[in-house]
Parts: C-alpha cells; structure tokens; sequence
C-alpha cells in the first residue's frame, strides 16, 4: 500500500476549544475505505528540548512539576516555539541558555519527535549541544526547575531501567549514549 | 531541592472539554512560590505499545495515517487502554494480536513512557514481545493500516538519521538496538 493509500481526507475541521498553550479540533474526515469518522486533536505550536553534554559526557537535566504527569520528571531542557514559525534552532538556543545559563559551540539537529502523533500536533525538534560555557540563568515566572548534571552512562542506565518517564529525555539520553559511544550503566 | 519543594498543589480543576479519545482540564495551582497559575491538561486513560521482535531480529511495525501528525508514520503497534485501570499487558497482548496477528511467548516490560508531561496525561505502558508466532488480525473499523517487517539494525539506522519521527517507536527501538547488542546501520 502507498502512502496515499493510507491518507484520511478532512472534510471539515472545528475548532472546539482554545487554550493558552494548546487548542483541540474536531475533524470529519474520510477514510480510504470510504467510511467518515470523526476525529480529536490537539493543536501545539511545536517545541524544541536539547541534550546539552559537558566535556566529561554529563548530562544538563531538570527536575520539575509536569501537570501531565502529575509529578515531578527528570527531563532535558525543552520549551515551547514562541510563535509558530520560529527557527528551533534559534529557541533551543534561547530555552537551553535560560533554564541552564549554557551557551554551545557546537548544534547538533537530532530531528523530529512527535510524543503522540494520532491526538498530538506538537513537534519537539530535537539538537545536541557541545562545548558550553555557562553564563546566568532566567527563567520564565511560572518555571520552578532544578538544574543537575549526570553522567551519561548514569542516566542512560535510567533510561533502560525504566525510571525516566519523559519520552524525549528517553529518546535523547539514547541516541546521544549511541553517538558517543558511551556504555549504559547497569 | 526536594521533590517536595517542587510540587504544584491543584486548588480547583474544571472538566472544559470532553472529547472521544481525551478530554481537557483548567487547573488553578498554587506553585512553590506562592504564585498562582493555570496549566490546561489533555486527560488520557492511557495506552500501550510493544516492540515485537522476530527470531531474526526484525521488528513488526505499521504503516498508518496520524492525525496530530497530518500524515503517514512508521510506528511499533499500540493501542488505548480499553478502561482505566485495565491490565497494560493484557492490552499489549490483545493490541500486538489485532494489528499484526502475532502471540509472543515472552514479554518484557520496557517501563512507562510520558510523550509530552507537561500538557498531556497519556501514559504509555512499553514491552517487548519475542518468540512470535502468526494468527489472523482483528482491526477496529476506523484502524487501516499496513504491517511490515523491517531489521532492527535498519530502523535503528532510520531512528538515528531522523527518520522516524514517532516518539514511542523512536524509545523502544534505541531500547532494543542496546538490549540486543544490535549496531544501527549507518
């Protein structure tokens, strides 16, 4: 089967409810196999995280309330685009720098990540940062974060133990052990 | 800081919007600092996802259209949790069923996966399945969809090039490339 085989058509979308940082539509769409059925999303203007690594292979993370998950995560630094649009390489350079006080030399574009692409719009747009130098934090009002550097191999570890529950930090911590070649901790 | 000097305490929440899938929260919360804020939160009864793997280390994955993400994404089988609280695996084992026709012998639990913490309460069970055996598949009427069997080493190749860009597959193919000794293709 082709792709275009797959595809659903949308034949009419509402907008249902509008939100400060995400919308929900409700979309009628048609199936390949002829039948109509509706649809939910929800609609986010798209983020970006960095896995920033200090020379010795830590890792800049974050312990902070998530609603979602009702608890606090451990996560790499992330944030939202300010507008839709917005170069990410740009924002993750703004949101690593404020929540961390990290600048980087070095970028790295890891790619997309769509958390839950049948309900979710948001894109994380994904980089790894090298060769940082640390200047002052600032944060946003609503941001209560602690900063922590852990070791790569550590927090990988974490990650295949199951004690990571942030999807982007799993994917990050991953690939970067990957790349380097750095041994998940058992 | 202690996890309990980040905690945000929920003084009123309000069902806003019900939907099929998901329904939306308006929490008012008190924050650490004595400031008070709303965070919208999409509820989810949660879900699962298994990464299937064939004696010779090929993975079962779909081809589907996704709605958040308006297009067609190469994604290990999952599926919604029938009621909250239902057994993660016995789900796991009914979704691999009804999308790839597949029983596994062994399963290994992978942990939890957040796709996006801060806005949205899905949980994500993960497992691995192995020593697969073959059935007939069952999909729900709106669920089309192609299986394929693709080497583990190829899409854990395709998941470090930023090819895949589903936040679950991208997780549990690291995870297994790294239980498995198996090397990404370049």
């Amino acid at each position: 089967m082709k792709d275009t085989e797959l595809a659903e058509k949308t034949l009419s979308c509402e907008r249902v409810w509008e939100g400060r940082v995400f919308d929900v539509e409700c979309r009628r769409v048609l199936l390949p196999n002829g039948d109509t059925v509706r649809r939910d999303v929800v609609m986010h203007k798209g983020a970006v995280c960095v896995i920033a690594l200090t020379e010795n292979h830590c890792v800049l993370v974050e312990r902070q309330w998530r609603s979602g998950y009702d608890g606090v995560t451990l996560e790499i630094p992330a944030g939202k685009l300010d507008f839709v649009g917005e170069d990410p390489l740009s924002a993750a350079q703004r949101e690593l720098r404020e929540e961390t006080g990290a600048v980087a030399q070095r970028w790295i574009d890891l790619g997309e990540y769509y958390g839950s692409p049948a309900i979710l719009s948001e894109k994380i747009h994904m980089y790894m940062a090298e060769e940082l130098s640390f200047g002052d934090t600032d944060y946003d009002d609503d941001e209560i974060m602690q900063v922590e550097r852990i070791p790569l191999s550590d927090l990988a570890g974490r990650v295949l133990r199951g004690e990571i529950p942030d999807g982007k930090t799993q994917c990050a911590v991953l690939r970067a052990a990957l790349m380097c070649g750095v041994t998940p901790e058992k």
